[in-house]
Formats: C-alpha cells, structure tokens, sequence
C-alpha cells in the first residue's frame, strides 16, 4: 500500500516523503546543510533538527547568498478558508525563526481569492473573515512588525496586477493542467491565480525562501520555469511534512473533520477531550499487553506530535520514545503530557494575540515595510 | 464564397452581416425600435439612420428604461495596441451622441491588460502610452467630464478584482475555450481576461448599453449568462459593422497594413495619398466605361465610407450614389469628397484634442464621476 496523493488542495493515503522527493524531482535536505546553517545561526531549530523540513529546493544557494552577504528574503502564505489550526503554524514558525536569526524580510500572502475561487460554500464575505482572523494569528506568533508585510490578495492586487500579467503570459493551460491536474470544468479564475502565488517571489532583487508544507511545491516547478527570463530570481524553498491529523498519520488535518485537528481557539477542555478520545494510539489493547510488548511511536500521534513541534528538549524526546517502545510509558501518560504542552503554549499565544490586536494595521498597512510596499509599483 | 470569420481577435473574409446576426444569435436592429428611439430624441444619428449598427440585445428593454424613467449607462472600450484610426471611432462616436440626448454616464474600459497579454511584441510599456495616447483620442471626441470615466484595467483592478473573481468563480474553461475558440496554448492571462470585460456591466444597478462593433459580442453572451445569477442585469448591445479597409470590402482595418486605415493623426497629406493610391473603387477601367456603364457603390470605398460615417446629409448621400451609379461622378471625385470631408474632421478633432489634453485627469482621476468610481469599492 504506497498509494498516496500530494496536491495543494488534497492529501490522502500514508504519504511517503521520500517517495515524494522523488516524485516532486526535490532533493533531500541533507545534514550537511543543516550543518552549514547551524554555523551560522549557533542552533538550529526544532523543526530542523527532526527532519519536519525534510526537502528543498536551492536552499543550498541560500546559505552561500547569506555567506556572501547577498542575503535574502522569507515568503510563505496562507489559504484563509477557516480557522487556524497547529498544523497551519509550521511555515509562519520557521519563517520567524529566519527572520530572527538574519534580520530578514517577511512577506505573507493572504490568498483569500484562491480560497473564494476553490471553495463552493465560501463568499467573499467569509474568506475576509477568516483572512483578518488568519492574519492576526499568524503576527501573533512573534513576527517583528517593521520587517514583515501580510496582504491579503484582493486588496494588494493594485500593486501586483501587471507582474501577474507578466507571469500569466508565460504560463499556457497545457501547463497549469499538467502541473495542476485542472479540468475544462475548473473556472477561469483557478487557472489565473497561480499568477498571483508567483509574483511575491519577486519582491525584492535577492533570492527568496519560501518555508511551506510540501503540497505548495507545484507553484514553485512553474516559478522556476520561468523566473530568469523575467528578470528574477528561481524561488528556493524548503518543505516541511504534514503535522498529522489527531486520527492516525495519513493524510493531513481537515477543516471539515474538526476532530482530526486542534485550533488556536479550542479551550483547554477542548483540547483534553480531542487528544484523549481522538488521537490514534500506538499503543497495545491492553495495559498488559503495552507493559510487555511496548508501543509504536511511529504510528502514535500524540508521540508524533511532541516529536515534530512540541517537546523541544532532544534528550527528553529520546526518553520519551524509549519509554513508550519499552511499555514504560502508557498511552495515556503520553497524551498527558502533549495536553499539558498544547495548552501552555495555546494559553501563550491567545495572550500575545490580544496584545497583537492592535498592531495589525501595523503589518498590514502602515509598519515600516508593510508601508514601502504599498508605494511600491512593480512594473519592470 | 460566404467564407467569413469575425472574432474579437481577427475579421476575415467578406462579412455578411445578416448571417453574422444569426450565427451570434443577436436581433436585427429593426426600423420600430430606431423610430421609438427617435421619438424620444427627436433626431437619429447617421449611425443609426444607415444601418451601421445594425443588430442588438435587449436595445427594447433600454428602451423601456428611458420611458419608464430607470434610465441606463453607457459602457465600451479600447484595447490599446496602436494608435487609433478611423474605424475604432464608431462606438465613442455613437455613445457621446447618447450622453448628449439623455444625459447618461459612459465608462470606458482601456483594457492594457488583454492587449498586453495578446500581443507577442507589445511590452506593459508599450500598452501604457498607446493607453494614454487612445484615452486622449477618445475624450477629446467631446465627452461630458462629469458623466464620463475611463480607465486602465492594470489601473482600476484595485477596484473590479473582488468583483471579477465573482464573474470568474461561474466561467470554466470549457465556457470560454467554446466562446472564443481558445486553445491549450492560450496563456492563463488571456483565459481569464473576459472576467474584466464584464465587470462594468455591473458598474451601476441599472441597465447598461455596450455599443461596440460586432466581435466583441462573444463577451456578451457569458455575461447574459451569469448577469442575473449575481444580483445584475444582462447587458444590453448595439452592434456596429467595421468601417471597411480602405484597400477593399472585406475583413476590417489592420494596424499591422497601415494602408488599410487612416489613423487619427495622418497629415493631410497622407490621408489625400492613401485614399489616391489604396482606396478600392467601384469604378470601371476607364472613364469612357465609367460614364457609359456606371460605378458599383457597394464595393466603393470612397463611398461606403462616406455612407456609414462622413456625409451627414441624407440627400447629398443619395445624390452621390445615383451620380456614381449612373457614371456622372468618376471614382477620383468620390475620393476627393472623402479626402476634404476627412481632413476636415481630423482638423477639427486634432485642436480639439490639444484643448483636451490638460482635462484628461478629469476623465481618468478626478472629475465628478471618476473621483466617485476611485472612491467606490465594488464587493456585494
């Protein structure tokens, strides 16, 4: 059973990385690069050192334009379709990360047109809805509002109109089919947004890096087809896997199936009763059983989860791995301890939240980059 | 040989308008409707009196507006790929005669964006001075800077995006490959292009009449399919003939064959050389034959163009053709009329144009109407 399917509006089956590096033509992110980065940086984070960024493109390019001085530019965006959940925050947490180790730029992409384009019960009114929410979360998470711009597409369309026209007049249907699977049902506005993820990757005159779950990689196949003869740059990236969905490791979180997620709003009780009840479970049927045959952590959610976002500390990850696969740790005691980090740093980020309520406009509008941004035209 | 195509991007071959009304499935633009239209204006114009437009949609229901006192509005455009001749003239020309009669709003797309998209060798750069240049043109043909708006695509996007997402999110691929005969090679700009062309139908909540000539109708008809379903009326058109090419009947005026047209800022001189030289006569071989066995008007170019635009008195109109036809006037005499009627209008226009020039902001930025349509925000 490898069956499996990666696209930026779906992920089914048991998705096997390595395979999609592979089928995505991407290379691995080997630690030699990691290593390189951490000469650079002192550390390296989290979602580095386990592998949740597990493929790139160019990122090799990127530490050579950070040696060389050049420097470069984060990119990454959101989907507003509804409420954030912590699977949501991987790229906007990286991204900070970057951004606090370099200084750099961040330019986040609202794509509340795509949404309202792809999602049959959502209007306009609803993805301006969810793009202030979605906005207000992503800030909260630490971003530092004199280098970093969030737009939503509908409005900052003025400024990036004529660089999509430039992109769209490079890219034919034949093209978006193949990279996109689109249909001759698909409407006309699906075939022309792909423009509209492209042009920030041509933001400013360095190399960019977009920090995204790997289900958005097809853009950047049509951007790097077509960057150079327009003048740019070929986007790098890097791509992290899919947190997965409470409910056992395949596929990815659904919005429409809350009970394989948690949100940034889900109280405390919330998130206990979803973990206890929902989250799959490697563990044996019986305690017996566990205490003398040990769990999986490979399959075991609440392991995974602590493993790729929420137990920072490696060596007590290895105890905790240890523990389970020998029956020392229970199930139970497991998803314990995920609860405990889940809501300290939901109760964290829902404080920080309110104080970012007011700022914003800041990051939208008239912070010190959001500001530039919107005087400037890009019309070369 | 009936072997005739018309689509907004190409005309070919000897148009025969009757079977065009029936191949777009459009109305004949029937004497009952023109002499209900004349007794509310007192007059028609020669546009309208000789058949230039010829067939409609919906022209009855404009005509209920204005009796019922709803009234309407005034949309056309211009796709700037080149300086203007004559023969782009007739959509402005007819729309300022009805804001004079009643008063009426005009909004008048300048769409740099499918020019651009279209074009192999026309450069952002380049559609952004024809599209200043032919807005020029346009007012200077003495519209009311009150009642007037004319606006870039790449401009006004800022406020017709929300709104074109609205039109694109109803139109798949298969709608417009079948409408205008798109191919996979299309690139994704041109594909969803027609969303642009629609959304100033949807400017005012009333209905709006489009004079345009005759290819542009495939447009029409996604909009009167969609128009009702978003809270809007279905577009009403009247549908112009083309001013034929001066080197014969069939197809229309190119920029690519300048010997076919006369552009708005020939000299004098020129446009006496071109009409000597290019303009197909009717004529015989000789004048001996000529006078014996008489000219053909319907093939004389000299003489159609002053039929459908020139000569505004309809008995000279007639006695020139009965003299043409008889052989009392010569070929060289019908071209002579047109040169001094044409140098004529191109003199006047021309000083008018320079007395205009300092007023096309109002047009464009901050006249009555246009200062409220930057104001206003098209998201219902």
């Amino acid at each position: 059973m490898d069956e499996f399917e990666v696209s930026p509006w779906n992920a089914s089956g048991k998705i096997d990385y390595d395979k999609l590096i592979e089928r995505f033509g991407t290379q691995k992110l080997e630690n030699s690069l990691l290593e390189e980065l951490k000469n650079l940086t002192g550390d390296l984070h989290l979602f580095l050192r386990r592998n949740v960024f597990f493929s790139h493109r160019d990122f090799d390019k990127i530490l050579n334009d950070l040696k060389n001085g050049k420097g470069f530019y984060l990119y990454t965006g959101r989907g507003p379709s509804g409420p954030m959940h912590l699977g949501h925050l991987l790229p906007f947490i990286i991204s900070k990360w970057f951004q606090e180790k370099f200084g750099l730029n961040v330019y986040i992409e609202i794509t509340d047109d795509e949404k309202f384009l792809h999602s049959e019960n959502l209007d306009l009114n609803d993805t301006y809805r969810f793009s202030m929410e979605n906005a207000l979360d992503i800030i909260s998470l630490g971003f530092d509002e004199d280098r970093t711009f969030i737009f939503l597409d509908s409005e900052y369309i003025r400024n990036m109109y004529k660089l999509s026209l430039r992109v769209a007049k490079k890219v034919n249907y034949s093209t978006v089919k193949a990279v996109f699977g689109f249909k001759d049902s698909t409407n006309i506005g699906m075939l022309f947004y792909p423009t509209l993820q492209i042009v920030p990757t041509f933001f400013e005159n360095r190399r960019c890096l977009i920090p995204e779950a790997i289900d958005q990689d097809p853009y950047w196949r049509i951007q790097r087809d077509i960057a150079e003869s327009l003048g740019h740059y070929k986007a790098s990236v890097i791509h992290s896997k899919f947190l997965p969905p409470l409910t056992g490791i395949e596929g990815k979180m659904s919005s429409s199936m809350p009970e394989t997620a948690i949100y940034l709003n889900d109280s405390p009780d919330i998130v206990k009763r979803k973990i206890m009840k929902y989250a799959f479970s490697g563990g044996q049927a019986t305690v017996e059983e566990h205490r003398k045959l040990g769990g999986n952590t490979d399959v075991d959610v609440a392991f995974q989860w602590l493993y790729m976002m929420f137990e920072e500390d490696d060596r007590r990850i290895k105890d905790l791995e240890q523990g389970y696969r020998k029956g020392e740790i229970l199930t139970g005691e497991m998803k314990s301890i995920l609860i405990e980090k889940i809501n300290g740093f939901l109760v964290d980020f829902r404080n920080r939240r309110e104080k970012y309520r007011d700022r914003l406009d800041r990051f939208m509008y008239d912070g010190k980059l959001a500001e530039k941004m919107w005087e400037t035209f890009y019309d070369r």
